[in-house]
């Protein structure tokens, strides 16, 4: 197989997607190169298209094409509900679901002794200048129910109590040590509507 | 998540990839988004790269940057001695396993009134030239042991039998019900040395 270096980097650079591993990898560059104009050319296309449109959502820290993005310009969302999640996955999750009428607030992380990811590593002070700024009524804290996700938890509803603003949490639905992205729609929906004061 | 096209479309494109489902389709999107410039230009250009250097070798079926391909074209290769098998993928695996030092022809699939592949839909012209003109002492089926490998390699021991050619089959190693390119090396390289003729 001497003499393909483009097939090889090609292989290379899928096996490194979260999900492929080597032979799986491999299977997906065969899929593709038996259809390069169908298949492949398309694929990069939207990468590269992609890859320059993204932007990080200065207010809520969302991957969108705009920024700030399209759910925090919509003027159907409730502004004065903001649900605190982990990462831009499980905004996709409750997003999917369609159970959060209102905005987000995306931390990038969870509190980690292990992973050494501490306070300042969370996008959490525009969530405080929105409060600051009135106008948010209620916080939902929407992070799993690991231990650092109740660790965090814990240190944002300290970091709240001083503000005159409601603090739940999603209760009932999210299974002990579970991620949220995982969960099907309807426990999704569950978890917030069961929401209680934190 | 209204407004974010090129997003959705890199998803739903990630998602046909074989072995990739929606939510592994998503994974790999974010982790992709996340990292525009390390990450999801490089496999743009490595996919665009691939996608205008892929050939088909018109000698043996490969996929190769040439045509010939790198193994067609190798002066260490075995010419003498032909490899049969369904697809490409099947010859990675042998070429991983470095079990074959002849040279190959790629079917392009098998016998099968299911999916209505017929003799004239297999690649196997080129190989019955090579006879032809002479040169090739020996050409091992190195097809599946499914229904439809059995089919084909009976099909094309019939082809062949009017020439001057050894005919082996890949034996013992190929589990039956087995394709061949999920055989680990060891197992690939058993069937290879136990081949018997046909
Ligand atoms: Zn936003
Ligand atoms: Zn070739």
């Amino acid at each position: 197989m001497s003499g393909r270096g483009e097939i090889d980097r090609l292989v290379t650079l899928l096996g490194r997607l979260p999900g492929l591993g080597p032979r799986s990898a491999r299977r997906a560059a065969l899929a593709l190169l038996r259809q390069p104009q169908a298949r492949m050319l398309p694929l990069a296309d939207a990468l590269a298209q992609a890859a320059h449109a993204v932007r990080t959502c200065s207010q809520c820290g969302n991957l969108d094409t705009s920024d700030p993005c399209a759910i925090c310009v919509d003027p159907s969302r409730d502004e004065g509900l903001v649900c605190v999640v982990e990462n831009v996955g499980d905004l996709w999750a409750l997003e999917r679901a369609g159970v959060h009428r209102g905005v987000y607030q995306v931390l990038g992380g969870t509190l980690s002794a292990l992973s050494g990811t501490g306070p300042d590593d969370l996008n959490v002070q525009p969530l405080l200048d929105r409060i600051a700024a009135g106008g948010v009524r209620e916080v939902i804290l929407a992070l799993g129910a690991t231990v650092e996700g109740a660790t965090t938890m814990h240190w944002l509803h300290e970091r709240l109590a001083r503000f005159d603003v409601r603090i739940s949490r999603v209760g009932q639905g999210v299974p002990v040590g579970g991620a949220l992205d995982v969960l099907d729609d309807g426990t999704l929906a569950a978890a917030i509507m069961a929401r209680r004061p934190a």
